[in-house]
């Protein structure tokens, strides 16, 4: 049976990468504007992302966690029958990143100041105000030759290239360590200690007609599930692995 | 040769038309969320409608304005050769509408109140605020059968039918009349008296690299072309149609 998973943040760096990695996604997806509405998509998630990386360092976090990884990887390399061309390439590629990530330009300043993104940006809060009248310049790209509209684009994806590049190995090494474990929220609520958790991850069948509401903090965390038609849920099987 | 037009509306009420008429678009052309992007600009168009909605009371504008063209109709009626059948059922279209539209309810107030649409809302103004741990009713909704989907967009849509209906044959009268007429903007500069224009036109060849700045109120109005990238523009050619 396929099921949802919901990924939830214990601290405010995880926040950001969550964040961060969603938006990222969501311009691949559109990169190509071969569907109506993808544009709006696309400018949201640029714009979104310009914001979120004004307000944080993002560049020390990840080398330094990259690091980590890196350092975890020792350990492994002393399992009997381990894969070494493997272990080795994932070392080079973390050393290499957590190096780079550092002494890298802050991310998003080239975007700041791109004058296409600046006049969106300037009008994308007001309901309605990426009209013709509004930002003409926008109406004007929106009619270009397609050709001319990925090369903008992949400009300035090529400004976040390395940020994806760190944020997928982190986040893909943490779920891939997270396991699953079977639990009971009893009338719908669960709750548990948090010790040193980055992420929670919670797996609920698709067709359960339910979503949980997660708060927490380093110390704590609860689940709380909440039915999409305020029927009584009473006792809910999930799953629920801890990235640490 | 392909030309872009770029509208721009001389008073406040046009602007809301202009505004609500292009979100209502976009909202048609994601209706099927076939393409990745599609819900995000589903969503800021139903979002943003809910705010302009707010902010006017477009219902007694949009009757007054449409009942102005029914009265319009009568001088039609005595031009020799007029197709009757036509002009008399686009009469009673008029008719139907501007009766219509004060008495239905205040638009958009079941979508204000509508519990996934609220929880949208909230969040989606914080960057990359769409996350399954912001709004997790919307990551539920989103893997949803398109079955489901469909119906509560079709649901949100019958909200706004009426003013749909209103807008698009309002603004297609205004449209089909305003004749577009050569003009020059010397140096990239051209002005005119507004004289009761709702809106002017602007039409200009898609291969060249500017676009137009308009501004104005219901006296006089400026366009002021601006070069793409940053060439020296000189006069430019264009065409104006002025919508009183």
């Amino acid at each position: 049976m396929s099921a949802l998973i919901y990924e939830y943040p214990l601290n405010e760096k995880c926040r950001n990468y969550l964040r961060l990695s969603d938006l990222l996604l969501q311009i691949k997806q559109c990169r190509s504007l071969s569907a109506n509405g993808q544009a709006v998509a696309l400018f949201k998630a640029l714009l979104d992302i310009i914001e979120l990386l004004e307000r944080c360092d993002i560049r020390s976090d990840l080398a330094k966690d990259l690091n980590i990884e890196k350092e975890k990887l020792a350990a492994w390399a002393e399992v009997p029958g381990i894969d070494v061309a493997a272990l080795s390439e994932l070392e080079q590629q973390l050393a290499d990143l957590s190096q780079q990530l550092p002494r890298s330009p802050r991310f998003g300043q080239l975007l700041r100041e791109d004058k296409l993104l600046v006049a969106v940006r300037s009008r994308f809060a007001i309901p309605g105000g990426l009209c013709s009248f509004d930002v003409p310049q926008l109406h004007y790209w929106l009619h270009q030759p397609k050709a001319n509209q990925q090369q903008d684009i992949d400009g300035w994806l090529s400004q976040l290239q390395l940020l994806q590049q760190g944020l997928e190995l982190q986040l893909t090494l943490w779920r891939d360590v997270g396991q699953f474990q079977p639990q009971i929220a009893h009338n719908g609520f669960f709750q548990d200690d948090a010790a040193h958790t980055h992420i929670i991850r919670v797996r609920v069948p698709a067709d359960q007609a339910i979503y949980p509401v997660v708060s927490g903090n380093k110390y704590r965390y609860t689940v709380r599930f909440m039915p999409v038609d305020n029927h009584d849920i009473g006792n809910v099987e999930f799953e629920l692995a801890n990235i640490k």
